[in-house]
């Protein structure tokens, strides 16, 4: 944060301050070169100075060459005509990786996905050429147009009823017999988990998690003041029932949160009659079960499997999804089924931020309604699960012996176990400075267990792609 | 919460239950009369169900005439031909609007104020005719079509640089030197306000805020786990400086919640030595000043007061604003400038949402640029002060003997004091029975205080508010 400037901050140095300041703002970009500077007599007004000191601070700037006066018109940005000196290297600390934290580490991953100089093997984005953008933006455009005044009002929850008609008709497919009022819309699956959790638990309450599980999840968690529990998940079946049935025994556990259908970062899906049972021992407690299911639609086979949510007979389970994976995520749409909690989820959801954007709310429904989503469904699923196939061969190539992965039903996360000794946050820095950015271990798990794996997006391919798991494989072998 | 159909909640009735699900999804409006149901098969496959159990529960339905077969073609929402039965009249339950929580009440203003139905006269929210709603949609319409994959993608915090440069010119105004990385862009005022809060306050924490004050803060106060500490505050000058150092040397106060221009519900603005002060005093105690100034620019004179952030030296001011009150509500676009907790809001912002939505804020960022919002502004402005000053008639005219009521400076509300013995609860909901909805004093306060006070909006002006003023002052003289 900067400072204003304040007349009492020295008399001396004050003029020289808000040279400073200004000079600040051209640096950032503020005002660039060939743009006026505000006049003389605004910024005085404007920061509380008299007139003399910013004429002395102006003409500070113009004698280092920053800013030229222009007769009648006011101060410019000069451009810069020298060529300025190279940038120093890039920085080279000691590397300590568990100094950073994980939440910085979450940042860093999350940000990098859409950094073009890096190869996306991060956060588990789908491609650009995976989506429909320009239908959809065309779309928005045209709802925006015709949509008038409404489009620019608030959508108070429970949000855009065109919304959640399409949110429910879909939910039949997942075997969810859910109404519209059922249903809140929100700023995208992680804020529907994020309510979902402070409908459930209080500050100090125990939440059970697969394990590994999505590392924002376990950041919400740790925001919400709450504590993880992490309950043994298999691969390709899921949460381990018995574990959890001891772990219910053994300590109070007050919601469970997991992803029945595609987990992240495993990829699996529990069978069917797993999920029964899952849902039936948490109902016989009376503990809600918080359904991530932003990937079901997103399997690779032909059928796409019920949600938990298809067996709640107690309005315990709070079903959680998104466009971001199908359609965009920078639309910021996603929806919670709440059950019992449905109106707490409401009330939570204005005093945060009052409503979801409207007019992304409304193209997502003309979208779900008449634009081809079905077909494109189809299409994106196969490309999904060819992007995956790929990725595991190429990992299977390149990475040292003694490599496991998994074999992911649906979603767009590989999961891949590195021999032991392999420390996943010291290769997550190698790949960085090579160019690539993974999602390490360790951000999976409260405790950062998981040192020795990675979770790798499918969601990308491009030529670049294999040649940086190639890279990879070899850093990953470097002592 | 509804719950699935369940293979084993009994043969014997598991087709009248599929029936009852589908006959409510078509209550509900999912599907609507002329359009087909799911086919036979395809609800068999979603629900888990035997295909002989649909066609038994559809042949029920067509018992019942609320579908119809139609040969070759599938099951078809049958059209009511007859009249259905008149709804019941209005329930008359016995009124004790204590029994109504705070947030439910809250909420209930917040929604009506969109109600087509009501006189909007609660939640403070500008009425479309103020809102250059048209060429907002049409920017954002172009941005849509320009921006192509931008559009759709994450702009993670801290959020689309277009707009954090706009912001911080606009600061400029207020008197802070502001660099575009210096803000986060957030969905909206509230949400800037509930970040910086999470930043500063754990649960147990202590808030000082005005009070009155506006009621979503003292709602996500609760919410967080957090106590709100009123502190005496004049109409005109703002919070009670004396009173407030009074508090500190009594009571850990871990934040101050404020709005020094332009308050809500009191509509006064500090006098630009008091900010400093506050602040000074709030940075002496190292106490962060969450400052919302979503009314800055809303003042009914010519010059845009400064904002307290103008004044901070520590990085202790959160400045937080939006234009859900001068462009669009809808759009749920606002910012905070966290100060020393700027690495912390964007986290928390990742956290909760992962971003705001890109398109909205690229739109935003082009008004801002392009659009000719300081003409726009000055005509909202002068409209606003205009409305206010037709309201404030209206009340001195039609309201009862012994009503006082606030001179505001800039923003949309008036804070009216009704005689003592009249209780707002009551008058709400008299007023909301005759069509006209209000935001009554007890919101605005943690303990319910101001039973005798209202909070007009004055951003609507039509035809009916001089009516509705005077009815309510009607309502307010009944015993």
């Amino acid at each position: 944060m900067r400072t204003a400037v304040q007349e009492n901050s020295g008399r001396g140095c004050l003029y020289q301050s808000v040279a400073e300041e200004i000079s600040r703002l051209i640096d950032q970009g503020m005002f660039r070169p060939g743009q006026r500077i505000p006049s003389v007599r605004a910024l005085s007004r404007q920061l509380g100075v008299s007139v003399a000191t910013v004429l002395e601070a102006y003409g500070l700037l113009e004698d280092r060459g920053s800013v030229e006066a222009r007769p009648q018109s006011g101060y410019y940005v000069r451009s810069r005509s020298r060529a300025r000196p190279a940038e120093p290297d890039i920085s080279a600390p000691a590397m300590s990786p568990t100094a950073v934290s994980m939440g910085e580490l979450v940042m860093m991953v999350l940000r990098d996905a859409s950094n073009p100089d890096l190869v996306p093997l991060g956060a588990t984005i789908p491609g650009p050429d995976l989506l429909p953008t320009d239908r959809l933006n065309r779309i928005l455009s045209a709802v925006a147009r015709r949509k008038g005044a409404q489009g620019a009002s608030y959508a108070m929850p429970p949000g855009c009823e065109a919304l959640r008609v399409q949110f429910a008709r879909r939910a039949l497919e997942a075997g969810c017999t859910l109404a519209p009022d059922d249903i809140v819309t929100t700023s995208g699956c992680q804020e529907a988990i994020v309510l979902s959790l402070q409908a459930t638990c209080r500050p100090g309450d125990t939440v059970a998690v697969e394990s590994p599980t999505y590392y924002n999840f376990l950041q919400a968690i740790e925001v919400l003041g709450l504590r993880a529990l992490e309950i043994p998940t298999h691969p390709r079946e899921g949460l381990s029932l018995d574990a959890l049935r001891y772990a219910l025994e053994q300590t109070p556990i007050h919601a469970c949160l997991a992803i029945p259908n595609f987990n992240n970062p495993l990829g699996g899906s529990m069978p069917e009659e797993k999920k029964r049972e899952l849902v039936e021992l948490l109902a016989g407690h009376e503990i809600p079960l918080i359904e991530d299911d932003i990937h079901g639609e997103l399997g690779f086979a032909e059928e796409r499997p019920r949600a938990a949510k298809a067996f709640d007979r107690k309005g315990l389970v709070m079903l959680c999804g998104s466009v971001s994976k199908t359609l965009a995520p920078g639309y910021r749409v996603g929806w919670v089924a709440a059950g019992r909690f449905q109106k707490q989820v409401e009330h939570l959801k204005a005093v945060h931020n009052l409503a979801t954007a409207t007019l992304p709310q409304l193209a997502v429904a003309e979208f779900l309604a008449n634009g081809g989503y079905d077909r494109h469904l189809r299409r994106l699923r196969k490309a999904a699960a060819r992007q995956m196939e790929w990725l595991s061969r190429a990992v299977a190539r390149h990475f040292p012996e003694g490599t496991k992965m998994t074999r992911p039903q649906g979603g767009l996360g590989l999961w891949v176990e590195l021999p032991p000794g392999i420390d996943a946050l010291v290769l997550y820095e190698r790949a960085l400075r090579a160019g690539i950015t993974i999602a390490p271990g360790p951000l999976f798990s409260p405790k950062q267990r998981y040192r020795n794996f990675v979770r790798l997006n499918a969601g990308h391919w491009s030529d670049r792609t294999e040649k940086a798991v190639k890279v990879l494989g070899g850093l990953a072998a470097q002592p």
